[in-house]
């Protein structure tokens, strides 16, 4: 290991995505090709909901704890995004018109009570992560950004193309977030590269990006031990067939 | 849901681990009826460590924010029985034993490189969730080891019955536990029978053992996803045809 310049850390950043963004797994693959049942596509919608429904907790633990006020109103932005200025706005209420619009009982997703453990863990362990290291690490965490227009085109396209029961209109969710990952992402990029400028920190930015990527990775993980094989699902989690799970 | 007698709360708990305990588990029944490779069982045994490893933080930070000696005094048998008078004993270094029989290199075990990420979040979910929670509920998400000595006597027997490469000496780990589930099991039912006397008290014991059924359940989840069937392997984690994993 030898200390990079700012874009040879770019560039290392950038292979993480290449061979650890979810993009890559399996589950994603069936999603945005068509080859999952509603069920399935149910199933993605409601365990993903929590990852969105605790996005504002995490940047809000990021701002509470940086003493440039450059950065916390930079970083403000991510919370009117996800939260939006009233109750109906933002990303997290656009997720649920995706639930509304898949035939789920929206007091059901928001209980969490269907919720995979797997799920839970993965997005608790992000909160955690974000709270107990480094401004630096917290900020490099986000790094996932950098990957996501691509992979939020080709679900948008694929699923339009090929779920029946998926609108444009459900789908909103994700019209809005390509330019705000965008500009969020080149903040954060930027910062990463002007701060990891020893050994050390940059060997934690890309642990930072890896320990991200692993928890996509495991979402996805979760859903397709319990969806589609060995379709095992875990006591008390949500069950497309029965009717209890709404 | 109606308040319960401490006896009628006993049984809600053991029916708790009737439902949801992972001796269900599909991953469980495998290992103990021989129905399992050995880089399986490796793969078991390196991701349980990190399970063991974490065992005598969690309890310490329990110890922690505990104002009452007796409870410490007793609580403190966990960290020896774990950690040992000196290096080399204890529960912690039976189980290396274990992933030494197996062939496993201990750095590589230690260093917990080759962890899977689902692995990960569900031991430090529970670490999390001693730390967080009330001191009951911290102290009721230890009532697995209700249920623990069974699973162990079916383990134990299979494994040495069906796996070559299986010696009564690598499975010593298991020779003390029982006892000591017992004896813990035995305190923390006690206390929680007696400071449960609450409806909401009552409700968040039976909630913190179902989380943390599910903390174990989630350790199989990924494993048998990782192992056995798709058998797609998280980046980075042990892979037990690689030569790289040790």
């Amino acid at each position: 290991m030898t200390l990079m310049t700012p874009d040879q850390l770019e560039r290392s950043l950038r292979d993480i995505g290449a061979r650890r963004y979810h993009n890559l797994h399996p589950f994603h693959h069936m999603l945005h090709r068509g080859q999952c049942s509603k069920g399935q596509v149910q199933a993605w919608a409601l365990n993903r909901y929590y990852y969105q429904a605790m996005i504002p907790l995490k940047d809000a633990s990021l701002i509470g704890r940086c003493d440039d006020a450059d950065i916390r109103r930079e970083w403000r932005h991510r919370l009117a995004d996800h939260d939006g200025e009233n109750a109906g706005d933002g990303g997290i209420a656009r997720w649920l018109k995706l639930t509304d619009g898949l035939g789920l009982d929206r007091d059901y997703v928001t209980s969490t009570r269907g919720l995979l453990p797997g799920t839970r863990f993965a997005v608790e362990a992000y909160v955690h992560f974000v709270r107990d290291r480094t401004l630096l690490e917290a900020i490099a965490s986000s790094l996932t950004e950098l990957f996501s227009p691509v992979i939020i085109n080709e679900r948008v396209a694929g699923m339009l193309a090929n779920y029946a029961f998926v609108t444009k209109e459900t789908l909103a969710y994700f019209d809005k977030r390509p330019p705000q990952a965008q500009r969020d992402s080149d903040f954060a990029l930027d910062y990463v590269k002007r701060h990891a400028t020893t050994l050390e920190t940059q060997q934690a930015v890309l642990a930072a990006l890896e320990f991200k990527c692993s928890v996509l990775w495991a979402m996805l993980d979760a859903l397709y031990y319990s969806y589609v094989a060995p379709k095992h699902i875990p006591p008390g989690a949500f069950d497309p067939d029965k009717a209890s799970a709404s």
